[in-house]
């Protein structure tokens, strides 16, 4: 009966995600061990496993239910993302392995893996899921592993390629990651778009209980987004400055929510989304802030992150036929680029030097460009070979619908 | 067409909170910098980082969800929570920041603010949500957002005021963030009463959704107090003391609510408040207690907080025409005296010297006296402050609803 | 007229849990006190502090909104989590250091709590909610607080057991956590078992609102059960081993789900329970794991609990007449048993020399026979003991309801 409401999982998903564990743990076999914990490196440990503690929270809780905002679409929301997480982290640990045994010297195997390369792989699972907010209700899980593995794949390989180039290695992968994941997305989703779905799917609504629980996902984003931005720059006054950029964001974002609305009310998903994009944008930065320099970064990425929620969101999609669901244009690229923007802004200022100004700008420039074009022709790679026949997603009608992949339990009780 | 349901929010929320915002920028760049961090204090600091992420939980998370029991009220629950946290959160900051300096005999610009500060703000704020408690529902954002600074400030300036008068600094500041709040809270609520709206709203009441909802943030709250505890006393005997209290407060509650309810049935809003009442209670506790005292006190305090769920609230309703959404007075008030009077008799129980027992006892009772009247008198300003028409309240059947505030999909799916 | 509806609790919890509390008080007063802390114990007192509140969260939270799927069970499965859970963890920490008092030679009274023993205190309330899963739905609170504290008695009983006979204390808790639990519990629902009330009852299924909930406590399960496993072993290999075991196991559960599905489609609970097996088997390992090793135990483990959801748990019902609400046998018990015996293969993989085999070999499995013949003789004890009429328990149509037991709003807001 189910194959007569939508194409069944059964020849596509388990052959694929069971076939890729056993090559993962054929590579792990032979490639990774774990490294042995000393003792005199305990202090940078434990800071180091309470920020894991936070970005894990981030990655599995926070995105599974703040994607989960479509009326219909809950478990595949959660469930969906924790399974594109579980299996990005494992081959974002061995591609990490892999590519810093290269460019290290001495190549040696087995390379040894430790709390580091499992936060590593962690930030690279939040950029896979960045890039899955685009495509959420579109696609069939099989493709969402697919999309997942790719978009990984690309980052850890523009990332090698700007170090490569740049022999620079505190140029940081946040913007990278937010900024990729989302145009990755974008680009997927552009290829993927169906014409005979509605422009507007009349499931891509969300109630009071949907609502809630992605309130619940935002709010884990909003407060560990401290953590998450601390871990990458090993800098503490880089999490005040998050915290404060982030505090003024939540304001502001539900300020301009009722600004903007013709009824003078607040909108709850674009507040959702504009809400962190003070997080996304000091995220990007490296320069140590003074607190109303956060305080302004994160206003104006709120600003221009609700103003893309308003008014662009919708203009993508009848003008370029481009359906972002999460909004992670919004949320993820235009903060993210500002920020880029914001921290080379502020290193100019504090360079006297013309030729290291310049230099300066050179750099960023070309390491935005190559990030920017890597992102667009890997996710438009991707769109495509995710459009073939063969991944059999669901019919137009049943997208944004939990019933194309989940039994229900009216169903379920007489089985 | 907005409008003809409720007042729009067009005219007040945006223009106050961005104002505030930009007020605070202005103040942060000219008074506040971010202190830098300084290795050798690294174990300590360690310690506040783990606390700190707890307070961040119960602060954010845990009471927006904890009041989110209303069956059409979540939206507002957890968002204006957010709101008022965060822009009280900047304003603590500043304050204390800036009285401390006061305070402190070289009065030097910027003060410098580090992750004690950012504690201690979320205190402030924990405290402001707990006065938001008994006037939810019955208020728009932006007579929150006033509401939560005023709360702060008279909180601030009280504590200062303590300071100066009794020059002790290990006076605790828990009992004065519960009691002072949940006063203020119903003192506000007491002047804001509208004999119009039905004595017990329709609205005023949960479903199995909101109810699970709001077990999550009485849950966090409930496994996050001892660690709130422990960060004010930094002594870890305080978190093992509210750990066993809040156990027997988990089950005393649960027990007292069958054995008062006429049915013989449990009543999940009374057990969830009273359940905390333990944790409260020795929050206002200095003294190094054995674990059954510990017990006893939580077993007491939940006695007294069940008891003024079922009797004193609708009471107080009916003969004060004070509504107290939340409840606020048994949950935090009450339990919170009973605490400070514990702790008094502790010291005189410990006491030999009759001189010095007086005093204490002198001490403790101004200092429970001056804090009462502050928040009494506070309370009832900031109540006549929102009375006036300017803030343009919900009408009375839109009380208690999500739909005077938040867009919602059915009309969203529209524009 | 609750009576016509539901026995009503009046006559049993009240008494029943606030006579424990006195109890448990008194024993208090004369047999524990709190430990000093010590600063140079920092260090390891942080680590176990970060690791407690995982497993705080993994006891309070995640138990009990994990056995929330229940569509109308939602104020049961997490109130009376919370309550056994916090009268198990007063009892076992008694209990705990009682024990351990009698077993070291200087015996001292009071015994002097610390962390480690609110640590282990959760780790028994863990293994009793474990027990609770499979009776949930058919027992009233009076009962399934008799259950939890009888349960913590005989783990804690078989415990000292095998640590007198085989004088070792390396031999892991974890397992028996597990299956004592499991084991225990099914027992206890085998002698409940009430052929009146239907086979499948029809309230036992989900639906869209609490699979959501259901799926927020298994994440948090999910995410920080490489805590609870670091927290036994002391061992950070263990926690990578862990955390890799259960990213396998997501994918591998969520694969076979569809293949075992007749119409392709994935079962929600099943998934759930079968993503976890990976994290329980590792917890029954004390051997340092290499990766791939710990990616294949995840995989087995899976497998082999996704077969017991979907064929052994109706099997059991129709076959044995043992009905096992949340299917713990499959979740805990069966990859429990499997983690012990690839703990007992590894160990003989290590060794050379055959009599420390064969040494190794009986020890490994007279303790599993020991813990199992325990937990199957004290479950069914306790089943009796709790089908005696004495305990009033809900009528069979009443099973797996909320309203057995909680004021329900349309009822409350008349009193």
């Amino acid at each position: 009966m189910a194959p007569h409401y939508a194409p069944s999982l059964w020849a596509r998903l388990p052959a694929m995600a069971l076939m890729l564990e056993i090559i993962f743990i054929v590579l792990f076999a032979f490639f990774v061990e774990t490294e042995e914990f000393k003792k005199t490196k305990n202090q940078e440990f434990l800071y180091l496993y309470a920020n894991f503690q936070d970005v894990h929270v981030i990655v599995f809780l926070g995105f599974g239910f703040m994607s989960m905002f479509l009326v219909r679409y809950g478990f595949s929301g959660t469930g969906f993302g924790l399974l594109v997480a579980a299996m990005v982290v494992q081959w974002a640990t061995f591609i990490n392995a892999f590519l810093s045994s290269f460019h290290s010297s001495h190549f040696k195997w087995p390379v040894q893996i430790n709390l580091n390369s499992l936060v590593n792989a962690e930030l690279c699972a939040a950029s896979a899921l960045v890039a899955m907010g685009a495509v959420h209700g579109k696609t069939n899980p099989a493709q969402l592993l697919l999309l997942g593995l790719l978009e990984v794949t690309g980052l850890v390989v523009n990332q090698g390629l700007i170090k490569k180039l740049f022999k620079n290695d505190t140029f940081n992968t946040t913007m990278q990651l937010h900024v990729f994941g989302a145009l990755f997305g974008v680009m997927t989703s552009w290829v993927l778009y169906r014409s005979e779905a509605e422009p507007r799917h009349e499931k891509e609504k969300f109630d009071s209980k949907t609502g809630l629980f992605s309130t619940l996902g935002m709010l884990l984003l909003w407060m560990f987004w401290p953590s998450i931005n601390f871990v990458e720059a090993q800098e503490i006054r880089i999490m005040y400055s998050t915290y404060l950029s982030l505090a003024v964001s939540a304001v502001t974002a539900m300020a301009l929510s009722v600004l903007l609305s013709p009824k003078g009310k607040i909108n709850l998903v674009h507040v959702q989304g504009a809400a962190l994009a003070g997080g996304v944008a000091i995220g990007a930065i490296r320069t140590v802030l003074d607190p109303w320099v956060a305080m302004v970064i994160g206003m104006c990425a709120t600003l221009l992150s609700t103003l893309g929620f308003r008014y662009m969101k919708d203009h993508m999609l009848f003008a370029f036929e481009c359906h972002d669901t999460c909004g992670v244009l919004s949320v993820h690229a235009i903060p993210g680029i500002l920020g880029w923007f914001a921290d080379l802004f502020l290193q100019l200022v504090n360079t006297d030097d013309a030729t290291i100004a310049i230099r300066f700008a050179v750099h960023y420039i070309c390491i935005l460009l190559i990030s920017v074009s890597m992102s667009l022709v890997t996710g438009t790679i991707t769109g495509f070979l995710l459009k073939l026949k063969f991944w059999k997603p669901q019919q137009d009608r049943k997208c944004f619908d939990d019933q194309a992949f989940w039994e229900f339990p009216h169903l379920a009780v007489h089985n």
